[in-house]
């Protein structure tokens, strides 16, 4: 069997490596071209040209939990698109937005710059119910983060497209219940995957709606906000706050106005970083797996988009 | 029956509407001299001319976790002391260690100051397990925070005077056990009871033996740390930083080199406020038991000290 790594942006010297090591029946390269066409490639953005070169493949394992990039490609619907089940990212993402959440209900900021100016400050301390927590999506990701933050007692809602039950989370499911969701909700963190029909699902109609001194934490991917639209309603008062880990072009291009928003905080794409022991793990058994003609979970529905 | 409430630094006033209301059976009154001797009294800090004036005391309530500034004054053996049990402080000291560990291992202070440069920098991933966190006290607020931690998959230590066991905690139990705790720990949380047995165990010798890049987080009470053997620890290196809520003297003085140290953060004694509503219900229901000749939890041990 054959595998091709093809990793754009990154190098795929280690990843070559640690699946020749786990898969030592296995011929892995580092993709190339005029090589022979593999049965399984891992990748993160491939070019087409990857994919026509590869016209045997039986599976595309993806190195992160989101297939955007992957499906605007076009692929032979007989490739599986399997995609990154946890592999420590959950873990990260709970950190993440728990670290958020936190941060600006006790407003650790504040405390900050008052010890910063050498003043010893109390600050009245405010209802967790007036702080709701809504978690947009919850796949593998959602359903860890909204149990993190209820840990907490903050009082934690949650919408997806399809009905799902998670304890202690008020789970909404559907386009129709989007708006009840909404309402309900005054800290609002997105981990949808980015699909047609959730492309700007975070503008100015949405954010409105969310509770007055809403704030946003978008960790999914750029194209889900409407970046327009967020600036006025954090002008106008109706946001409080926003920490954005992801954006419509990355890096950040320098003058963009959200570098420089007093209510904008900014980090890297950094939220969940993909551990490579972890995924080579992961990735390498679902190769067996399927060579041994059995089914493994992750695999995208392209219709669907996830 | 008659109440006196004596709250030094507080207003009495709504936790006298607060306990009339919750008992209307009971006579509840702001405590000032010459008043008829109480049965029962809510306090903070009260000075010992209150005890003194309060010969046919049942029990002194106090309003806080920490009894040590109470177990200063002369108390009658006859006079139950009872602290407060939880009353929503342990959600709030889990949400500050857990933002304080998450924040320091993710390394979000040297995001935000990038960010603020408008620089789109990623930092390498940090391994979890490099980041033992021991907890120092594993009572009802330290094993609830040792748990909140354990969530985020560190490795988590504990250590306290009498052997616990807690899901997910390696605990430590006795002064021969302390120096193993501390070897295994980077970052150390203090939430130990303020004892003869306690004060100063945060000093040179025991934040030495931290694994180096250590941590310390002090929730407690300023009086476990050696404040003098604090700063040349971070100086040379083996301490990368402390956050610290708790002082000798507080507010912290001005001039006090803590608020300019670099390594040092400082809130005011802000980790967990005392939640009125739920104190005056917890107390209010013990006040009941007490009357109706039953046994309640929280009585404090003078000799143990907590």
């Amino acid at each position: 069997m054959r595998i091709t790594v093809c990793l754009t942006g990154n190098k795929p010297e280690p990843w070559v490596q640690g699946l020749q090591q786990a898969l030592p029946e296995a011929e892995v390269l580092a993709w190339a071209p005029c090589q022979p066409p593999a049965d399984y490639a891992v990748v993160w953005a491939p070019p087409q040209g990857f994919v026509d070169a590869q016209p045997g493949l039986k599976a595309l394992f993806n190195i992160g939990a989101g297939v955007d990039a992957l499906l605007q490609l076009a692929i032979p619907p007989a490739v599986r698109i399997v995609r990154l089940d946890d592999a420590g990212m959950s873990v990260q993402m709970a950190e993440y937005v728990c670290h958020a959440v936190i941060r600006h209900f006790r407003e650790f900021d504040a405390y900050e710059a008052e010890a910063r100016a050498g003043r010893w400050t109390y600050r009245a301390p405010r209802e967790r119910a007036d702080f709701p927590v809504g978690i947009l999506g919850l796949g593998v990701l959602g359903g860890r983060v909204a149990q993190a933050v209820a840990q907490f007692e903050f009082p934690v809602l949650g919408w997806s497209r399809s009905r799902k039950q998670i304890d202690g989370v008020r789970c909404f499911a559907g386009e129709a219940r989007l708006g009840d969701f909404l309402v309900g909700t005054r800290i609002l963190v997105n981990l949808l995957p980015l699909t047609d029909a959730t492309r700007g699902i975070l503008n100015r109609t949405t954010l409105s709606a969310l509770r007055r001194g809403g704030y946003l934490i978008n960790i999914a991917r750029g194209g889900h906000l409407v970046e327009d639209d967020l600036i006025p309603l954090l002008d106008s008062g109706h946001l409080s706050g926003a920490l954005l880990d992801v954006f419509e072009a990355e890096p950040l291009p320098a003058g963009h106005p959200f570098w420089t928003h007093p209510k904008i905080g900014i980090t890297p794409h950094a939220s969940a970083r993909t551990l490579r022991t972890e995924s080579i793990a992961q990735i390498a058994g679902k190769i067996r797996a399927l060579a041994r003609g059995e089914e493994v979970a992750g695999v995208v529905d392209p219709e669907r988009g996830y």
